[in-house]
């Protein structure tokens, strides 16, 4: 058997994406700038995969901006925001200690430019007191970026909640909603969200391509310099192909959403409930204000990569954290941001489901966590320690 | 008869490219920063496209960054050169007028943080003179940036001779390759290049991806910051199936460059002979010196975008310009660096060919664009006072 557990990483594109796509990867490649009838063509694609997002995510087409990905959106989102703010002597940002690292790394780079940056801790269920963005709050705040989800424990923050209070005390409120985008719904207006970041691949759609929306009086600075395309505000010809296959996706996802979120979810609680069963293994994030198909264990007494290469080998690809960090031997930030201990963070398993998962697939799982994570028990000296009484278990 | 005439604004994907892309679409779809087999497969696949451009452009695989497209990868060579000039107090680049607004909108935004930018005559054909760019070399120069051939009016620049000149005098030399690579034979290391950009879309690859060469010991600066893709220079997910989709594109480009060179210069030979029998026209670039696809005309006393729409209706797929800056009212920045007047920069028209257009093409664009200057002229006040001898022709 051989199981995609790692959606949270990317998803495997949908057919109706694949089909979206086909045509403007081959008959239809005009340029959109271009003034003939092949550019044309594709200008109106353009247009109309614009306004499809902009109705889906309750936002106006002209304040979408198309980008290379959730990455890109994350970092002009934020570098606007604090040019913006610099010009009115506003020099301080909020965001959380367990930001993906495309908003954590723009916000170190902004520290050095002279930029005060709190990061609010996210306790032991990783989700954000409302109350305490509003206590960090300054005169001189002028942005708060707080993820719709996390990447790697799946905890959904109460974005309108800060929305709301971001625009009571006139602070700009940029989500990064990469991994919460086609998975549950999002209403920019509604839940008070200034700038937004989603990235087609993570709901179907295709790889390279990602939305920024900016509301209505927030003044994009360029990442990339050079032609005209998107109002001026982000240089480079328009990836047609990507464009259509991410409008397609987010359309289907969010069709579906409903429907896809009760299946997930029951599919989910199945997998949490079944690995509960073994011994000193703790679940990381909040139970029930998680994403649908997000499963986040850590194992006392293990390593989290032995653990994926057995699992690999049982044909269960799941990932110990974010895929984005995965060439490094430091231990999840996010993990340490809710407590866990480092040891204990190195031994972390995500599995992160969608739709196409099954009931078969979750009870496969659990029997190959289970085999896999006493097998490795079994050769670990550090889990003879514990056994022994000559450690003390950190996880009950 | 439909004529795409438009290549130097995007060109069709071929099904090589295409063929390519469709795997990592569909099956191959694993993040390739995951761990699990389906990821490693998908970084394999980076891996190896890397190493084929590499191959080809004389270089080793770990000096390639893979970018959204050409604009993205001349943002990030410029800023990583001028950053990297700055800690040694070197504030002054050189390049020329007619450089594509990805560079000169960034060369922009460097001078306002206070770098001085020297941009060098074009001279009347359209090229650069390397004793002139040796002689506007400083002590604080940092880089040279040259586009390889004009996205306008094709004119090859000297890029070998320039390459030895900046390595003589230590100052780095970036070059804009989007309008030659996979059209004319690039080697950097033979010919001097530290830093190059490239985008897969003009070689009948996909849109939204490139390439920036940069050479050993350049220490690129992050335009997208996040998770530690491509070496931690170029955060996000990368886009497997359009590096594929480019790798194989950028392969038969080149395989076929020869060939595809001689056909096509003779295709643009019997196109300029055929617009040169209109009376008051005029080449814009050197004809020789030019790339294999490029004509560039002006034709007195006409608006181009006029002869645009009503060539459209003939089914002449062309362009007055760059497309990147078609929506814009002021007449090409290029022409003017020729030095043609505005009255008569206004009345341009770029036909770019591929080796799919055909000598019956031709003689039919002839054809057409010879009776529509006609037809406009007819209509033209600006044309009956040439006529008439109220204004001078400025073209013979």
């Amino acid at each position: 058997m051989n199981i995609y557990a790692d959606n949270a990483a990317t998803t495997k594109m949908s057919k109706a994406a694949v089909d979206a796509m086909l045509p403007y990867l081959n008959e239809i490649y005009g340029n959109p700038s271009s003034l003939h009838s092949p550019g044309q063509r594709a200008n109106e694609a353009l247009s109309g995969a614009r306004e499809r997002i902009a109705r889906l995510l309750g936002c106006e087409p002209r304040e979408l901006t198309f980008t290379s990905g959730g990455s890109e959106a994350d970092n002009q989102a934020i570098i606007s925001a604090a040019r913006q703010g610099e010009k009115r002597g506003k020099k301080h940002i909020i965001s959380t200690a367990f930001e993906h690292h495309a908003v954590l790394h723009t916000l170190d780079r902004l520290a050095k430019e002279g930029f005060e940056i709190t990061l609010l801790p996210v306790h032991e269920n990783g989700i954000v007191l409302p109350e305490e963005v509003a206590g960090a709050i300054r005169p001189d705040t002028c942005l708060i970026t707080i993820m719709y989800a996390n990447n790697e424990i799946g905890t959904i923050q109460p974005i309108g909640e800060i929305g709301r209070i971001c625009h009571e005390r006139g602070v700009l409120f940029h989500t990064d909603a990469v991994q919460a985008a086609g998975h549950i719904n999002i209403n920019v207006k509604e839940q008070g969200i200034d700038l937004l970041s989603l990235s087609a691949h993570k709901f179907h759609g295709p790889k390279g391509i990602g939305v920024l929306y900016a509301g209505k009086g927030i003044r994009l600075t360029n990442l990339i310099e050079g032609g005209a395309q998107e109002r001026g505000k982000r240089a480079g010809t328009e990836n047609i192909p990507a464009i259509m296959g991410m409008a397609a996706a987010f359309e289907e996802a969010c069709k579906g959403i409903e429907e896809n979120c009760k299946k997930v979810t029951a599919l989910r609680n199945r997998l949490i409930a079944g690995l509960k069963e073994i011994p000193h293994s703790v679940l990381n994030g909040d139970e029930r204000q998680r994403l649908p198909g997000n499963v986040n264990f850590c194992f006392e007494g293990i390593e989290g990569e032995s653990l994926l290469l057995l699992l690999d080998e049982k044909g269960v690809y799941a990932s110990s954290g974010s895929a984005c960090t995965s060439g490094s031997l430091d231990p999840s930030h996010v993990l340490l941001a809710i407590g866990r201990p480092h040891e204990i963070a190195h031994g972390s398993l995500r599995l992160s489901l969608s739709e196409e998962n099954t009931e078969e697939e979750v009870d496969y799982m659990i029997a190959a966590v289970t085999e896999v994570v006493a097998y490795l028990r079994s050769i670990s000296p550090v889990w003879r320690d514990l056994v022994n009484g000559k450690q003390q278990f950190v996880i009950k």
